[in-house]
């Protein structure tokens, strides 16, 4: 017997469950509508956390990695997903080139750019590896291992700049895929491309630029109207999120701000704690409001462990990739993990990851960490990745109305996934 | 191990094939020009027939039955695609009404039914079966397995006209989605309905209106525009027709027709036999110019057979589905069926039949008959189905580029199929 997913939801949560199991084709019908409204993004990445009476998005990934751990079962529909993708943000074009990530060492990143290379050569696109970064190109190559597991690899092209286009060896590409979110600031050479090459995502995504705290304003406007059409509290799938704009946590300046909103948001969640009937302590999540890859981010359980900071904590709070320094600061609602996996005995906090191409949710996996609590970020090395039922449908309700049954939960984290890439979708348009 | 495809392919085909896997970027990108150009049919099945040297559609059906015989596997992407097709054709859909075939006893077609049923509830709406026919509606539902295999019905509800709108149960369906090819005519009715509801595919799609010559003409245009691509000749993909619209079989009339065009043909082929080193005997295949359900087919393989045809045979010619005299015949070029699959020692001919929704192949099947030979038709009693690999994919090509992979070879299907639904959509167009 293989690894075995503890996935529980109860309280009204299972209700509101229920009742959108029951109206998906009230759901669907929103969603059509909703997309043809707001533009989805061409490929985005959601992460969830299910605390069994509470389920939200963490966290909204424009410049998704990971697309190697996408299930082989869900090759096809991913595929036919990027050729929606393509057909909406790029029909005529015929060459994509990828700008990665400048990860030299990350053999889990090439493996990632490889299997994207060869989702997107399957669209029908030349597909083409290129960066403007003198020590990827040097690699010469991305080795990895192909579909079929064999290894394979393929080259690293120097892109250049000519007037107001983007070039590699000698031509223009139509489609410019960037999996590469330029944490650290926007080249100025990309800054000036001009609209006769197709960008995506937009540069606007680039954390250079994209808020989490506006990504969550909308997201709480999009759940809002959803919950609404149910009659169930946005709550129950929504985090609460504030902001202090001017922190830093090296000279211990916006302190003020900081415990005032933890304390805040501390009440407010006990407030719906008390609501709810849930017996559970809240705690807070502290996170930069730009950035990814889990770095700069905190367990906050009391609002004075802000004072109680030491040198390691704030030194891990002030850089965020590439080493950015943080002085943007959001403070989330904690939800617990309550979603385990149990392998050999043991037991893992699990969060699930759920994958989007269009507005289609191709596949997930978990993300699973032995050593983290409930209530820690899981995205830190020591972190391990674990497919699972996924790719039986995560964009199909089971044909039974079982609110356990594992097809309608996984729909559900759909539902959730697409709600969040929807917020995502309002936020490129504005 | 189990049944083996024995699928072949040689000659100038084989190059052909061969350049088509290594452009299937410049393929991929012309049938998204074409499809933006002509918008696909909402469904729609191409039965194929390969001959080793030569592989080409010989019928093309809007109104495709079949759907419980694609692979568990094909569920999702045939989901995402119909999401597709609802969003191309009625975007604003909650609800689907689904008029079938007035097939009281036809078990399999039953099945068919309730699959169409499951998938379309699982793109999100509210999918209705109903008939104006009260033989239909007094069976009350039809019952089948489900996707899970367990037994289940839906309901047959009578549908009823008001003003100009087609009704069920007190609602208007906002997609009415035809799976009745209206052989015998399409009833007033339903050609009083007005734009307020949508209808798919369009009534000009039945066979009471629909020709093949027309569909093959049309084909014909496409195959020669995309074989020009590769500077390859359209006839290996492409069959030769031509047309008798005055016959009737049972008082011999039109005979000289049929004669000299069965002669013409067969001096084409011989032709291209002769140009290409084929050592066969040419046949033709002589068929209703409307009409489904391999009903009205005869293989012909001496000019001189028209006049010897016996009382059986003329009987069998003259009579279509539901009935319908059969005046209208088209001469088609007969295409060897190459392909076996050996089941327990026994090998019995096989020809695939490839399903689209929307623009997307969402896969197939072979139909077999342990008892025709290669220069027959097979869809006749006694056929069987015979899922295969297109589960794997007959959308993508393999990483590798060996013309004899079985993945490339239903990727090559895939696209002389999508070159059949592109001359269907062409068809409706006008």
């Amino acid at each position: 017997m293989g690894p075995q997913l503890k996935a529980n939801l109860c309280g009204k949560l299972r209700d509101f469950e229920t009742e959108i199991i029951s109206n998906r084709s009230v759901v669907e019908h929103w969603f059509r509508d909703m997309f043809a409204k707001y533009k989805p993004p061409f490929y985005s990445s959601v992460d969830l956390r299910n605390a069994c009476f509470k389920i939200a998005p963490i966290d909204t990934n424009l410049f998704p990695a990971g697309f190697n751990n996408i299930g082989e079962d869900d090759r096809r529909s991913t595929v036919q997903a990027f050729m929606s993708a393509v057909e909406r943000h790029c029909p005529h074009a015929e060459t994509v080139l990828i700008i990665p990530e400048n990860h030299t060492r990350n053999l889990y990143y090439h493996q990632h750019i490889g299997h994207l290379h060869a989702l997107l050569s399957n669209v029908g696109l030349k597909a083409i590896i290129g960066s403007h970064e003198d020590s990827l190109c040097n690699l010469k190559e991305f080795v990895f291992k192909n579909l079929e597991g064999l290894p394979t690899s393929v080259p690293i092209k120097k892109v250049y700049f000519e007037k107001t286009g983007l070039y590699v060896d000698g031509t223009k590409p139509d489609l410019v895929l960037f999996n590469n979110d330029f944490s650290s600031g926007i080249p100025d050479a990309y800054r000036d491309l001009t609209d006769s090459q197709t960008l995506v995502p937009s540069l606007d995504a680039s954390w250079a630029i994209r808020k989490k705290s506006n990504h969550f304003k909308l997201y709480k406007e999009t759940a809002q109207e959803f919950s609404k059409i149910f009659d169930f509290d946005d709550w129950f799938i929504n985090p609460i999120n504030r902001r202090c704009s001017d922190v830093s946590f090296k000279e211990k300046k916006g302190e003020e701000c900081l415990v005032k909103n933890v304390e805040e948001v501390l009440n407010e969640i006990k407030k719906k704690y008390v609501e709810y009937g849930i017996k559970k302590k809240p705690f807070v999540v502290m996170k930069a409001n730009s950035g990814t890859y889990g770095m700069s981010v905190m367990t906050i359980r009391e609002s004075s462990e802000i004072y109680r900071l030491n040198n390691k904590q704030r030194k891990k709070m002030s850089k965020n990739k590439e080493g950015i320094t943080v002085k943007d600061v959001l403070i989330q609602e904690g939800i617990y993990s309550f979603e385990t996996v149990v392998d050999y005995n043991a037991e893992s906090v699990a969060e699930p990851v759920v994958y989007l191409v269009d507005k289609y949710v191709i596949g997930g996996f978990y993300r699973i960490h032995s050593e983290k609590g409930l209530d820690e970020n899981l995205n830190t090395p020591g972190m391990k990745f674990f497919p699972i039922a996924f790719e039986d449908s995560c964009q199909l309700p089971a044909s039974s109305s079982d609110p356990d049954s594992i097809t309608n939960r996984l729909y559900f984290y759909g539902v959730i996934a697409r709600l969040a890439t929807l917020a995502a979708a309002k936020e490129m348009q504005r």
